[in-house]
């Protein structure tokens, strides 16, 4: 059997997610001597280090806070952004139909606040690339913070440079365009995508489908997918059970294709 | 610069795709030797070793068909299966929602023909592992057939026993089930889970959602989450752009909770 | 050729809708010497009496508003209310599945504030009725002046009375009961409807369609169908053409049957 | 009390459904003297007239019947067509939307297989009129059969003429384009259409909704608004409760307007 104590022991530099009692939710990366300030008190680092996942952590007023591992779509909805969300319901089928894997390359453009790039970065594994561009510094700064911050910036190379001048790339993997104008690079993508490799945009409005459609089918792109994923939430009462009053209504149409040719 | 020529040529013992002019799709795995009958001609494998991604294979009676490389949701799609379907769309959203990452451990039941356990294998990446428990041997065969066809089956451990005994494993990081009745294991997902984990599962009626959120608040789960995920596609034409006529209704619900205290 | 000047010539007792600039709306029934008091001034019935429907109807500030006819979902949406609102989506399709048309007797509990009697009213006709159960007297009266406001009061019979001991009506062409517990009437609705006759109800939760689908098949109810109608709308920008951020994502389950044998 | 007897005794010229024990539905109308060809034997008019709706009527062979009074929403399932179907979940929103009721003269184009053209004749009663044109000759003839059926076809006026020249009426309540380009007959529209009378379509390509709001914009409409309804059936099951596996994707967006100044 294998020693579970290995396993779960929180150390100095992991990534760890803290819930108040009233489900107040802090991400932070665990550093010796370091502080938590909260609305119920001050929480030590050092006493966090050390700990179980799932353990109690208590502030210097007696409050108790739930220690738990991060995972995706918390990270994700917790992006520092000054731009468009991207939702986990579009992320998790884009990543399934692009087929990132382990070891991959993965380009992508505009970086943005990084939320894509972040779930490029862990699809990747340690073993892969995303190489990612922006033409704002602002942006990219943003986003080498949000990617810094869960430890997966070695995973990235941020680009800041315009693509109109076309990619530095050859043969990478997939490549995914979370820009406005995809359908003005789709020659540009062809000759940094690998033959027969999976090209991906998310758009907001059908006008811009109908274009990148044209481009695309003018550009040598092949198997082209146009949908759109709408998520409905429950309140989760075992004897009310109904769907939530409101929703989001849309975030995109996404838009898949192969390079062939 | 990188050298593009080891990026993608395909070797023995790859897994590739081969489209035919009409769009029908093989999925196969190169063996020296091996031939491919199709309904336009055989395909020699050994043609189709050290060609690239992208190029065009000719079958004895002259047909070409392209070689890509095949992306998860084709994979998951193509499935040999005798059970209900999972989606891609629900796939990848569980994926993200659970956190599934390079070098977890994830606990599944049932296997089924094993296209949940396939994302989650190439989720995990070489350096995690999935272990899925299965009480009907001739499932488990056909899961482990199809997790072998693509060189996924070394991060798979197949346990064919009835998890009411409980699961064998401790602190794995997380785990879902997809059986009709999540309600009445509970108590076995939070002895194997560590603490804080993600918990999942997938119900087809919104009567089992009920029972499940009645067991999940019985056994000190937290941070409940139901959802339904609806995808619609659209005829991919420039000029008459509009969703398909019909779509799929319905999967199953999806019900996430955390594992605390 | 018709004469056209008896079809919109606005009258005193009419009821109609004034837009300002801003697109606020006004509804209100005409009364000789009547006033309407705006945030851009003051309006005088008399000035728009005589009128026709599209004109401008200048304020005493010298604002203009656009008088219009009243359609049945501004109506609806502008019903006063304190309670849950019916919307237009749904009340279409239940116009539609019960067949309410002319001349009708329909049977409704509750009345509420009166949109679902609304709809109901207008759809019978003059010559129709609309016979409506309610146990809160401030919510009856709160649904008269709704109806009186639209001159349809004559087509109603409100009833203060408790549904427990039945219905005073026989053989009435539909039935629809927008109450928590429709469960607990079928019988009462049986003995009040037409054979044959269509029902109809609406519920927020699955426990509740639950429980009347087990109670209809104890009823002897038969051609049960359960449904919902989800509305999206888009941005009517022509350049820019998608949905709205956000809908509602829930209103009710439908659930309609036939009285049979 | 009033009297039951005269309220539900079915009579020659009523149009009737009978449903078989397989669910098998006919609508019929009755004449004296007439017979019904079923795949279980012969039904007598005779046998039905007289009659209530709900009792059971017997073929010659001995198998029974449930007599119903038919609801709008069969009836227009029940239309025969050879052109695109309008849902009943779309003509509830439309009559609602566009305020369809007692005494209204509606305008409509093109009049198809007459479905649309039922549900208006329904709604305005007799008192009120269709205007419905076209210029296919057999399409003419299959809507006049349809209406004549119910009864409903001295409510319609058929008008066999291309819109293109015009519409010969005016002031009328409200108008309706069921065509494919309404954007190149807007001035048309607002010729017929009463000042600030509410107008709509349907189509099917967002292509077509982008072309229709540049045109409302150049023609002087206002308050237009864009949407879709999706409507999403359940299995009627009590401890089963679950939606259907399929479901109806599109049917068209649904654009209305007002005709201002």
């Amino acid at each position: 059997m294998e020693n579970p104590n290995n396993l779960y022991i929180v150390q100095s530099g992991d990534f760890v997610q803290l819930v108040s009692p009233s489900n107040k939710t802090y991400f932070l990366k665990l550093i010796e001597g370091g502080q938590l300030q909260t609305h119920r008190g001050v929480l030590s680092h050092d006493n966090i280090i050390g700990r179980q996942f799932g353990n109690s952590i208590k502030s210097h007023l007696g409050v108790e806070y739930i220690l738990l591992r991060p995972v995706l779509s918390d990270l994700l909805l917790d992006t520092k952004r000054n731009t468009q969300i991207i939702y986990p319901k579009d992320i998790g089928y884009i990543l399934i139909k692009l087929g990132i894997g382990n070891g991959h390359h993965v380009l992508e453009a505009g970086t943005g606040s990084g939320a894509l790039t972040t779930a490029f970065a862990w699809a990747v594994g340690p073993s892969g690339k995303v190489t990612t561009y922006e033409i704002r510094a602002e942006m990219q700064n943003l986003a080498r913070k949000n990617l810094a911050r869960l430890g997966l910036e070695d995973r990235v190379n941020f680009v800041l440079q315009d693509i109109q001048s076309g990619f530095n790339e050859k043969y990478v993997d997939v490549c995914f365009l979370d820009i406005p104008n995809p359908y003005d690079y789709l020659s540009e993508v062809r000759s940094a995508l690998m033959p027969g490799g999976p090209f991906g945009c998310i758009l907001p409005t059908t006008n811009q489908v109908t274009r990148v459609l044209t481009a695309l089918h003018n550009s040598g792109f092949s198997y082209v997918e146009v949908c759109e994923i709408m998520m409905r939430f429950y309140k989760p009462v075992w004897d009310r059970l109904r769907p939530t009053d409101r929703m989001v209504a849309h975030t995109g149409y996404l838009v898949f294709a192969r390079s062939i040719g």
